[in-house]
């Protein structure tokens, strides 16, 4: 049995093209109904404002499947730590003994969460999408930008957060790291005005998106909300929006933003289906499309046997 | 972090009454509800016979959570190894920060399975239970008889098993290491007639106990039924005892023998509750009574939380 340690498991795994194709291919298992993939394991511990969720799937023929354990524990800035944290593990498909423990403290779950991001773009943005407009300003409010430079040849990026001295020191960040031409807004509507990619990567309770801030062949992508209380998008934007896709239907009806639309009756694809089917959603330049993530087992099953193979390799 | 390998884990825990009173804990707090308990994260992997489980709960006021991950995969015997395996993590209640893995593959799983069993007929057995009937050959047929000698004073063990050959192999070993009279019988009802406590341990999909197999008095705990298609009891005994009895509502509902008896209108009692409330269920020495255990994430928080005192004792 392996056991790695974050930085090890960082240094070989990166937001490139090769992990893309892993967490796509887990996907594209997911639409070909290859996959075993059990509802979250959820545990909420009130008295320490924390949460823990247990995620899995098996991809059928594959020798390995993961276990993801990932607590969120959201006092712990205040005392230093960072709120999300957790280790996957990866245990043979064939006889159930644990092959190698991953303690990447949720790297791994950054990376595949903005590659769904990108590859949600790549299958429905449209081609010479450039402009991304970015509501929120943490970890995945970087990451999902870095992603989408996978796929699309992004240059500016206009984002809007509540906290405005976030914003401005994710822009600063951006600029550096990445080069981009970054405007900070005082709101959403004005963040999406021009964007061709809008990504929402907030923990709100509240619609932090309105269908009258979207222009004309806009995609987005719903990131942030996993559990039943959160809301990122304005219903109207679910029912009006010409094309809708969620990763998971069970999942983003009990903890996605279709459990805010329930009454919603429409046409609704799954990612994996749209990839496995060869399916271009998007049929013109004008048409509004629409993704909701809520994060699936078979992705931290695809990262893993991902991160495992770069480890393993001598 | 500390990483602990199953022969540390199984120098220090043994079946005796501090493990006993450990768990026995666990279930007074789900008696008082004070447990954050999930439903059970199951995943079937067809191809290879296999399956995987996960459990947690949370004790209020506890340091620390126990994740556990269970796989069973049941063609392992054919190469050599065994079907259940498996390991506990143990994490901190306060931040989410992984504390302790024990690579336990199972052993704390099988102790704190056989004191459950223990815990049940501490509190419904008659006090001068002596003979046991136990259904089945396998780990737990040994392992509940060692754990009803911390609640009674067991003299005679009448063992029936479908396999002949391991019934006798079962009776041989029980002789040398515990010192007990046992007799081997060629049917669950021979091995019932005199006994004071019946205990099943198979993993049946069809009764293996009748109501007519029962004498009076007997108290019946069945530890074999985990999942929707197990089955032990002939639904007359949840019928007909005088005291029912089971360690989750819930999950006997989904995957213990209230499964096979969805129409049951009657008094069922969770094992939690007549412990938290100190309450004696059996009121004479005639009545029967009978415990359904399915397993449950407190027990592994609870034995997960005394290991790693033991352990971490310098």
């Amino acid at each position: 049995m392996h056991i790695y340690k974050r930085e090890q498991i960082a240094a070989k795994v990166k937001l490139d093209s090769a992990a893309l194709e892993a967490v796509e291919a887990g996907f594209a298992a997911l639409g070909r109904d290859e996959v075993a993939m059990p509802p979250i394991l959820s545990m909420n511990i009130a008295e320490s404002n924390g949460e823990v969720d247990v995620k899995t799937a098996h991809i059928r023929g594959w020798l390995r499947f993961a276990v993801k354990i990932s607590p969120g524990f959201f006092d712990n800035p205040a005392l230093g730590l960072p709120s999300l944290n957790g280790l996957m593990l990866l245990f043979s498909a064939k006889t159930g003994v644990v092959d190698a423990v991953l303690f990447d403290e949720g790297y791994l779950t950054d990376i595949r969460t903005a590659l769904a991001g990108a590859i949600a773009a790549k299958h429905l943005a449209r081609e010479d999408a450039q402009r991304v407009a970015v509501i929120g300003a943490g970890v995945q409010a970087e990451l999902q930008v870095a992603a989408l430079r996978l796929v699309r040849d992004i240059r500016e990026v206009h984002v809007h957060s509540r906290d405005a001295s976030k914003a401005e020191a994710y822009a600063v960040h951006m600029r550096n790291q990445y080069g981009l031409t970054v405007t900070v807004h005082n709101s959403a509507a004005a963040a999406c005005a021009e964007a061709d990619i809008v990504v929402t990567t907030t923990p709100s309770r509240e619609p932090v998106l309105r269908w009258s801030d979207l222009p004309k062949g806009v995609h987005v992508t719903a990131m942030g909300s996993d559990n039943p209380h959160k809301n990122e998008l304005e219903p109207t934007i679910l029912a009006s929006a010409d094309v809708l896709v969620v990763d998971r239907l069970s999942q983003s009806r009990a903890l996605g933003e279709l459990h805010h639309a329930p009454a919603l009756q429409r046409e609704v694809f799954e990612l994996g289906s749209l990839i496995a089917e060869g399916r271009k959603a998007r049929s013109s330049a004008e048409q509004i499309t629409v993704c909701d993530l809520t994060g699936t087992g078979v992705q931290d099953t695809a990262i893993a046997n991902y991160a495992a193979r770069l480890l393993e390799e001598v």
